[in-house]
């Protein structure tokens, strides 16, 4: 009885079990034609620009305050399309699941998927489904891959123009520090949620209202700090950022002085960056603060000819130092 | 000294480590225009149908005699497309690695991948790597999606009509007998090897040839029993089988023996199924055995009105039985 409520090894084994946990659990919570088909490939029509993307998800642990790996899954894939300014449309899924894992975990998993996908429209058309022995995987894995149709050209890294400002759509630093705070059972910050969200509302919003987008990016593993330098290094530009215009709430503050992190290092997983022009910042964040996931919208610094390749953070004092590309052994599994 | 040469989980933080090791291991082996702009995703333009699909690969052990992990993750990704009457062009690719991983087994995967594209002409266009801590994976899983131009349409298991002959590529349960072996460690059938290969080639000269494809599909985990019992099923037709024409080699056959298993339940991942009106049977064997990885095509059954949804293997002493879709713990991981 409880066996049959775990997943077994024949259940990926290509055979009448695994038939049935596909139709079941997986065919169950993401219906759509394609999917019926059921046929090795899904076939669709794709005119114009389509841009494409793969994320593996590891997260431990897989339900965190304010998501799970399934809503990660969707919203991350959704959101690197999104960064490209394109409207998510089609999602692969790929699951390896550890033998022994719980069934009812795995409905959870993909009902959460289900519900992150209504927010941006996307459909998943295609999945994959192995289940490696005990011991032979932490539970579960989930692959998404993403297509979607682009809405703007000519968001790039290498775009960004002496003058622009960056702006970024909310407070940093909280994905990482609750997979943190969770993983080590912590209560004292209990208040403290993920800011896992699908984004392309927001960007389609941005796009809607003429913004002129030179790059975007979310601030995932690397955090601010990896984005920021990517940017710098291939615009070959120097990036000025004020640290009292960086919102960081109170919870993450207060872990990453318990833990000597900094909120600029830790992944996010609904927040991104975005350079526009310097005449467009107030219109942007007019546009971002509809948004309940961008309650903290703000502008933080500004691309300089200067410095060219850096990010140099300046302090409420006066005093300032370079942002490095994070180095050595961040939190490891946060996405 | 010996660290450097293993990979660590800062190779996965998405700091300098990360980029380190996506520059020296992945863009070298996949170098290629898209992937050089280092976006969040991809774009790519795809005019007319576009078939999508995606597989995640757990073998074991993840070298095996006639190929590895990303000889497979490549020719599997591509072989779903291709029996879509697809020509693989773009794919992703996805690495989950297992701390302390070897980096030189890891260029070795990575080349293999390069080599494996280079039969079909695809590239990888975008990517990701997670790191997971040690006891959490084993070794390295890799995830490809892929998309390709759809060259033939109406090909679907739901297409199947009576009198279509049914045309096996070559000799089946090789793949699996091949994985058994390497991982019992046997050393008498040390001439077996998986017939991994990418079969894009011989579906692009069916579609030349003017074939008309009614179904057609890898036989992959499940085997041969897989695709002809969903074929039968999904297209409400029964599908005689004449036993004696269906090659299997004496190596699969010896090791079926030693095991007690059934050749047409063993997985292939380089032998493909379909389904042709009977008059262009001829020419569709005579079209495949071009192709040195389908050495022993041939005619294997057809498709009746009788027993609609069975699958009927005829012995050559005129007893029959029905195949059975595969039911239970088949080899775990075995792609």
């Amino acid at each position: 009885m409880s066996e049959k409520k775990s997943i077994q090894l024949s259940h990926g084994g290509g055979g009448q079990e695994m038939g049935q946990l596909i139709k079941s659990v997986f065919f169950n919570a993401f219906d759509n034609d394609v999917l019926r088909r059921e046929e090795d490939a899904a076939v669709l029509s794709l005119p114009g620009d389509t841009a494409f993307t793969t994320d593996s998800f590891t997260v431990s642990p897989l339900i965190f305050n304010g998501g799970d790996i399934g809503k990660l899954a969707i919203a991350g894939t959704a959101n690197d399309l999104a960064m490209m300014g394109a409207k998510p449309e089609y999602l692969s899924c790929s699951f390896i699941i550890e033998e022994g894992f719980s069934l009812e975990t795995l409905k959870t998993i993909a009902a959460s998927m289900a519900e992150e996908l209504s927010v941006s429209g996307a459909h998943i058309v295609c999945g994959d489904t192995k289940v490696v022995p005990k011991g032979c995987a932490d539970g579960l894995f989930i692959n998404t891959t993403g297509l979607g149709t682009v809405h703007a050209s000519g968001i790039s890294a290498r775009n960004l123009q002496t003058g622009d400002a960056i702006i970024v759509s909310r407070d940093i630093g909280r994905h990482g520090a609750t997979v943190l705070m969770n993983r080590e059972g912590l209560e004292l910050e209990s208040d403290l949620s993920s800011d896992c969200a699908t984004l392309w509302p927001a960007v389609e919003a941005l796009i809607g209202a003429g913004i002129e987008i030179r790059a975007m990016r979310d601030a995932t593993r690397g955090g601010l700090s990896a984005v920021l330098n990517e940017w710098a290094s291939s615009s070959d530009v120097g990036i000025s950022l004020n640290e009292a215009d960086i919102p960081v709430c109170d919870e993450v503050r207060g872990l990453c002085e318990l833990y000597g992190m900094e909120a600029f290092d830790l992944a996010n997983e609904g927040t991104f960056v975005l350079a526009v022009p310097a005449e467009q910042a107030d219109v942007a964040l007019s546009v971002l603060q509809w948004f309940p996931f961008c309650p903290q919208a703000a502008v933080i610094g500004s691309v300089k000819d200067e410095r060219k390749g850096k990010v140099v953070l300046n302090s409420a004092w006066g005093s300032s130092r370079f942002l490095e590309l994070p180095q050595g052994e961040l939190l490891p599994r946060i996405c």
